[in-house]
């Protein structure tokens, strides 16, 4: 069904000015869903746009499903009632991006063009992905690959995905699927593709501790007073070791498993560089400087970050005052098989028997996720990359969170196959953000490739 | 030479008037040293009334002597050449005020006299007492006690006095003097005077972590990356035992004096309400609830409290956010003999046990005091108030910390008396701050009686 790999880049370089002008249309629309009073009408639409893209590309199911904040677009590029779907996800919000502030050398809301680069908010995270997996899904179509392609593409992904979950109990929301793609993922360097089988959960919760009901004078008070940011620093303390970063709370690994010998080689030979991540994140120093220990510690590990200490005097110098109250902002990242629901219960028994009078607020949270690496859709998405790209992909994992991986997982029963095409140095939530011609055209051919298999399942 | 009690009575109750006027005169000029862009001028303003005042009362020599920031008005009421010198310490600047945002009743820039008591910004913290030295001065020199009293009233105590000490170098500094009497202090309740024998000093200091130039995706990066918020919480926690409040640092209590038995029994009999301590101070709950043990904690220990964490995310809910660095903000109250230097060094000492790279910033530290409770100006303190008030004065200590105090010592070499006016319910800092008659006019009793008696030293 596939032909020849010449024919098929030929097809894929002519696609070239409509991807660019497609992706330009997306691009210049401010999608930002964090700031929802500035840009809720360009969410809006953005999906417009989007269902609009899907409806000429012969999707007459094109349509946008309302989750009570930003809306999901469905559309299905049918190929008949006895061909097999898969269902593709991306997201079409974006993050803020303020010239000034940020530094951009371009205006983030209009596509740059410059050599095989598109520069601009939102290239790579995640519109660019999203128009190369809608022209693969028109070249499969042209090649009659007997594949349905179901695209499901959100608006609330920047924030968590709050209302997501309700596509799946819409009247209008998607069919029923065999597979599905997600195209949001980031490879570990350019000159491998990466496979994602798994992303780590979160479990935040705010800690809260109230002693008083006004600033205390720590010469008058001292001594007599309780002070709740010394004692929430204890609570901090009594559930993470610092310099290591394990996790000190009673129960707390009893769910973990382990990566498996395989994985963990996996992730050694991924391309990983020390390095480059420590330059990229501009981290001074780390706790590892291995390999091996880094990708377990971002990959295979749980974590338990403190993000803030609310509450106390951050002016300038110092004010002796003893504040009545703090809360401390923390989050656990997750791995299989922990639940977040378990670890905050966890958090909360471990806290209050540190400081009773303590507070503990579970922030709702997500669940890790993991792959089968044997299943048979992974295969093919591994046996995909390898055809496109000419190297066998690295079988890593995220150690961020997709919430709507896990939703999809629980609502269409099927696997779920993280397949992205965005580099580190593109810039993910970073300002002069961009995307580029080799990894859309290179993504365009290993989409084609993963379709053409799972359509012979 | 003090005429009998009637008569001294009756002269005193004729100043009311007058004492009136002049405290309102000072406590409508809001000489709000903490914030200098807004107030410097009324500092000035206040310190040129605070001197015609001075002169008014026959100080030939007053004057105002510049220190580089607010300016210290020096005035003597002078007896003769061979009479001795007392130097009474007030300070004429005042903590801001805002009526909406902390809930005055009245205007705190009108003084409003309602019945006893007198309402403003500043009234009993420390113009009323100021006023009340004045005019036991003037009754002084109409009954001729053979004693020069000279006054130090400086315009930057609430900001710790930074150039209060230049006063001494200045060529218009203070005459050489017998002994100073500070009234700056708080009684421990209206039934029984307090004569205040120490005072805590201060080791403030930051401690800075940077382990990152930017914010990290707690995601991306959580597990290799140091989180400088959870390694300042690591090291509060092995600097104080935050449940007790015993500081873990070592070497930290080497140079704690004990106070003495009789002075720990002082204590328990001073009138010390634990229940209208928690409630003035709005604690929820204390470290114990014993008498004893909370006027040890308070007067007669060290503490180490932590301010505030900066660096984190400060707003509603969570971000994933690792951030960069953190800087704790931490101070020690100081008792005898410990060095404020030698604490602070201390610290760093440990800290850099704890994390190597952290960095720990002294700030100008303050020493404790005690006063020699068997020194001749102490006990004619005693037998004055005890002649003012027909009570014996509780012996206590302040908890908090009067950098003018031990300036004061080291220059003039020679005892300091603490004899304060204030109550506790007149509100240092507070909202509807004020002062009252009774207060004013036994404290200007009070005064006399000690005049007359250091006069026959």
């Amino acid at each position: 069904m596939i032909p020849t790999a010449e024919a098929l880049r030929s097809r894929i370089a002519a696609s070239r000015p409509s991807f660019e002008e497609e992706l330009r249309a997306l691009v210049e629309i401010p999608s930002v869903s964090t700031q929802p009073a500035a840009h809720a009408a360009d969410v809006r639409k953005c999906a417009e746009k989007a269902a609009a893209l899907l409806g000429e590309s012969g999707a007459s199911d094109a349509r946008i499903v309302p989750t009570g904040g930003g809306p999901t677009v469905i559309g299905t590029l049918r190929h008949g009632a006895d061909a097999p779907t898969v269902t593709i996800y991306n997201h079409l919000d974006v993050q803020p991006a303020d010239r000034e502030a940020e530094g951009w050398q371009r205006d983030p809301w209009k596509l740059a063009i410059e050599g095989d680069r598109y520069y601009g908010r939102g290239a790579t995270d995640d519109k660019g992905p999203a128009v190369s997996a809608l022209w693969a899904a028109r070249i499969a179509r042209e090649l009659a690959i007997p594949l349905n392609v179901q695209f499901l593409w959100e608006t609330e992904e920047e924030i968590g995905s709050p209302g997501f979950e309700r596509v799946f109990s819409s009247p209008s929301g998607p069919a029923p699927t065999e597979s599905v793609l997600v195209s949001d993922t980031i490879w570990i360097s350019r000159e491998r593709p990466a496979l994602s089988l798994g992303l780590r959960g979160l479990a935040p919760a705010l800690i809260r501790l109230e002693t008083a009901t006004k600033d205390a004078h720590s010469g008058v008070a001292g001594g007599a007073a309780r002070n709740p940011i010394t004692e929430l620093c204890a609570v901090v303390a009594g559930c993470v070791d610092a310099p290591t970063g394990t996790v000190k709370i009673p129960g707390f690994y009893d769910d973990v498993r382990a990566p498996s010998q395989a994985e963990c080689e996996s992730w050694l030979s991924s391309g990983f560089q020390v390095d480059a991540f420590q330059r990229a994140l501009g981290l001074k120093s780390l706790r590892s400087t291995e390999v091996r220990e880094i990708t377990q510690r971002i990959w295979g590990r749980p974590t338990f970050e403190v993000h803030g200490i609310r509450g106390g005097y951050q002016g300038e110098g110092l004010k002796t005052a003893i504040p009545p109250r703090a809360e401390a902002k923390v989050s656990m990242r997750l791995v299989p098989d922990q639940a977040p629901a378990k670890i905050q219960e966890l958090l909360a028994r471990h806290v209050h028997g540190l400081v009773p009078d303590a507070e503990v607020v579970a922030l709702p949270g997500l669940e890790p996720y993991t792959a089968d690496p044997d299943d048979e859709y992974q295969k093919a998405a591994r046996e995909a990359l390898a055809a496109a790209h000419g190297a066998e992909p690295a079988l890593v994992r995220e150690g961020g969170s997709i919430g709507a991986v896990v939703t999809m997982q629980r609502h269409l029963r099927c696997p779920v196959v993280l397949m992205g095409l965005s580099l580190p140095e593109h810039g993910y939530h970073a300002p002069n953000e961009f995307f580029d011609w080799g990894q859309a055209s290179r993504g365009i051919l290993a989409f084609l490739h993963y379709f053409d298999r799972i359509a012979r399942l």
